[in-house]
């Protein structure tokens, strides 16, 4: 009876979680159009938008809240030693690079990915006189990256730490790569107690964006992007109608260079720091 | 003024949000204290259930919804005729296996790490003697693992139709691996329209299963998992208080392999389509 009791009670509850549901889509829907509207005729006026309607602060983690991309171009300066025997080190960044666009598709990003790329340069230009032994010291170079210490950037956990203490702001992480990885460097950064919300991605484009305002419930003018790419972190977030924080590092990955171009929900900032003043 | 107004509007927009953000929470915790308490009243009465509360399905992707393992048998077996040189194939398997669980904390798993894996272990075997041409085909091999058809097995289109037909239950898959392969595997399926719900995850334990109930706003008694692996699909969700319907296949992965048992909320079965009699 006590059993019926909890069924029957369950069953109602399935019923308005369902109606709850439906309402909720519909909801998101009418408010998503509602937005749409309205940032069309934004875009008419042209209006200098200034973060008001700002509440989540999404971060690039790679070369934004620690060094990535130098230790990348420290192994390929390795790479290129390792098989100066086979051309000058242009030359093998070139072979290289050619490898990783070709691989791009099945392989995408990340240290496990470079790791084949740099097998596959090796075995393309060294052919049967690779030696063993340079084979095994391409698969170290490739492995220690999966290693790499992920200290933070100056300035970035006073930073993550001010903007949490203001309370106006919920922090996400929205990163590609291996999930491993990235989850690994995360823990060995020791940021990852700062951020609500973590999502690492195949690839960040408009769909990525688009499911992360989905997940954190909000429109897309809710959200402020902080990144180094503008590739990944500014162009397909201003396509949505949300904000980007442009900070350039000292180096960008040859396969995230990309045009830049002015808009009017676009900041760049030299460090990071900075945000406290602009948020 | 007009601008005014709509600021004013998105101000008090913000603040109804944040408070209606700060009540899910605190909402969300009281069901799951509740749901804590009804779990541990079940567990001591040790009922058998039905899947009456269940209103999420969520699948396993590799060898539940397609053949993966085969493929990998496959390019084991490839490997240890390429390596029969330096040792027969029980032998050249488990060096293979002892790589493999050295790297899987860096590596974790999927078809980059399994190459990387392959290469290490060549390496490792055939020292300075190891041709580069060896090496090449072990690179070819990896990367196949990368291209394999993801054919669904015999009745998952159809199961995945009549669930979905049946309109009680919402979808979702959870799967562990390269965000990339994995999304690619999908994709080549032709059964990414069937879910609503798509996560791609490092590991598949306690963490993620909550995450995944947090994410759909379900408490873990809605959920029932389907999968082959007895670790990953199985034992973490009945550990949370979810439903479990194990279907083996007919090859384990060694690093999957646990010990299984009995439990009120589990189920076995033999084919994915005996599914829609049960649910």
């Amino acid at each position: 009876m006590a059993d019926n009791y909890l069924e029957n009670k369950y069953e109602a509850y399935l019923q308005r979680k369902a109606a709850a549901e439906k309402a909720k889509r519909l909801a998101w829907k009418k408010r998503m159009d509602a937005y749409k509207k309205k940032l069309a005729e934004e875009e008419l006026m042209n209006t200098i938008n200034d973060f008001k309607t700002v509440s989540v602060v999404v971060f690039d983690a790679d070369d934004t809240l620690w060094d990535n991309q130098s230790y990348y171009e420290d192994a390929e300066k390795k790479f290129c030693e390792l098989m100066s025997g086979y051309g000058d080190a242009k030359y093998v960044s070139e072979e290289l690079y050619r490898t990783e666009s070709e691989n791009m598709c099945i392989l995408g990003y990340g240290a496990k990915a470079f790791t084949i790329s740099l097998m596959e340069t090796a075995l393309r230009l060294g052919g049967d006189t690779l030696p063993a032994s340079v084979q095994s010291s391409i698969v170290g170079i490739g492995k220690s990256l999966l290693m790499i210490p992920a200290t933070p950037l100056d300035g970035v956990r006073e930073t993550l730490e001010k903007l949490r203490g203001a309370g106006r702001y919920r922090l996400a992480l929205l990163t590609k790569g291996d999930p491993l990885d990235q989850e690994n460097k995360l823990k060995r950064s020791g940021l990852a107690d700062m951020f609500e919300y973590v999502s690492i991605v195949a690839d960040k484009t408009v769909k990525e964006y688009n499911d992360l305002c989905s997940d954190l419930n909000i429109t897309p003018d809710r959200m402020v992007m902080v990144g180094n790419s503008f590739k990944s972190d500014i162009q397909p977030v201003l396509e949505i109608g949300g904000y980007g924080i442009h900070i350039p590092f000292h180096v960008t990955w040859l396969h995230e260079k990309v045009e830049e171009f002015d808009h009017h929900r676009l900041m760049r900032l030299k460090e990071i720091s900075e945000l406290t003043c602009l948020l």
